[in-house]
């Protein structure tokens, strides 16, 4: 079994708010990053794809079809952009690292394992909000 | 002439937008950076004074000291929070990095040349807006 | 099952000596790591835990309640400090990155578990003691 | 169980080239990467070994004779040359990232392991092509 | 004066030779960077701006069109290519890095000068090599 | 004027103390880098020297025999060291980062000027305590 990462950036305003609870809950729960004014990070997103490498191109997945994926699906809706307003994928969505990686994943699944050779599969979305907060999401790695 | 650097990082949101201009004409000269729900990122501010080491401490500023002055003069203002709503310090100030460099190197100079040892100078405000987008003030370099 | 890592730094001094063996075991054995006036790093330190996210925050585990736990057990214990004379943990361990991680560990445990969300583990630490080498105790990984 | 990492580099040029298929499948397949007069990278190379800190040195494996193993079998062949030409362990391997994981950690278990504390064993081999494009080989690793 | 930076990359492969010399003195004096087969990086090039903003739009210079010109100039001509075989601008130019850095100012002063707002100038180019090897053009910096 | 610069690494123990001074005015002025058990750092060290490059080599100096010197003088009698107790070179000398750029910088500079092309000179020695505290000497910038 072989991983293949591609590692893009994208920037990006968000506020943590959760809208069924009162100000005070989220002001208590958030402290800053619930500023109603938002605040913003660069966000550097790792997507990694495990499988056998094909016999004719030694490629698990061509990571120019990858980055053009990861890039409909995840940075043209999302980059320079308010993650709590502006993309359809995460509405209602608190938009935590934690939250983040698992909607990214399931935006990114189908079309990438379409892309890559047999049987290959999307394994892991790792989000870096900042260097020190990062998140992933890897459903099939054995606890 | 020894030269000290103190990195430090903040997160903030901003948009590009001159209120004095059309919206045409904010869309046409800023792109996406103008969007109007804002985006934002995680600036990496590097702090240079220049100067003389004293000679019982060794020091040309102590940095704990000058992590104390960032911290009360830029990160207390701008961490999560708005750059184009929420600084005093930066009303009617496009935050494009190189008007942000500028507005912190005059907030920055007077409690960090009282801090120094004789004669040292703020010499540079240097802010990543992200790895690749970068901006600096340095008044007293030669060109 | 979701991950979410939080990074920090420490500086301590150490050297590697194992004092039930004799000075000419130790210098062979460890070379250079063993001077007698020791030495030391900037030490990174990693720390993920694994679980499912809070449905009312989107939090696996609040990463200011992470951040406080780790400069508790670990930052105020180990930062300008010597690892072999000062760290009430650490004693009778030879403070390799292997020995570290696994303390580390042990110390971060039932603080984390406790502040985490349901049923949320401790999954890993890891340790650069230089960018170059690099230790991890991951005890619930399949091998 | 305790994952124990070294970090080293090297420079090479390559190109991505199957000798069995047409010029225009090739083009077609990795576009600039076929380029005939080559290109190159500064490769960055992660080798981990899992296992239990041997007793008396606190040691998974001394990352000396790690590096000395590493540069043996991989630095020495590959740095300043060409992956296509010049590696005798890489005739016939197409020098995709996934392909020379592969191919590395063939080169580096026998002698690893013979120099890890008991029952350790060789992980991974991970391979930073640039710092966006990466692959990993860690065939015990489950699903 | 501000100075503004765009940080980019490339890959490329090139071998230091001076076909006036023989080869034995192109061996001694430059050694495994000499190898007939090539070798390559992954360069790293940061060109920086230096001037006073706009006044309506905050710029020195406009990044994106900045971005635009080093792609052109540089990147598309550099990228995956042979530097010494590939290059027009880099005819008769033996590729170290500090002869790399000269060639590229003056491949992008004019188009940079137009470009910029009044008065602003090319003030630097630096090349990174490797992390570790690095050469800059500064022509106007008082020594 | 091209700079071209080295960049090194090594680890050592130090604390800042200033012998002539009172154990209180130590502690008061030093804090935590003050502590009589040492601290220590991963020291990353940047050497620039200034010239013209070459005309056969394409050289301002050869960055192998840069290296040997930066070795030789200040990584032989630093690394994995106590600079405190055991450099020759730093007797007398209290370790705060600005010391240490100026001793580095007189340590180097005959020996770089000797195997550097016509009239290049040692530009500037930078030092990064930690990737947060920096200091540099650089005698011939114009301030």
């Amino acid at each position: 079994m072989i991983y293949v990462t591609r590692k893009t950036h994208f920037n990006a305003a968000h506020r943590l708010h959760n809208p069924e609870k009162s100000d005070e809950w989220n002001q208590q729960t958030f402290g800053k990053c619930n500023n109603h004014n938002w605040h913003g990070h660069n966000y550097v997103l790792e997507v990694t794809v495990a499988g056998e490498p094909d016999r004719d191109t030694g490629y698990v997945i061509d990571l120019g079809k990858l980055k053009t994926i990861i890039k409909k699906k995840i940075l043209d809706p999302c980059d320079h952009k308010n993650l709590n307003l502006e993309v359809p994928f995460l509405e209602n969505v608190i938009p935590t690292s934690e939250n983040l990686v698992k909607a990214f994943y399931d935006q990114l699944k189908t079309d990438i394992e379409k892309a890559a050779s047999n049987n290959s599969r999307l394994y892991s979305v790792k989000l870096f909000e900042t260097e020190r907060n990062i998140a992933e999401y890897c459903p099939d790695r054995a606890r």
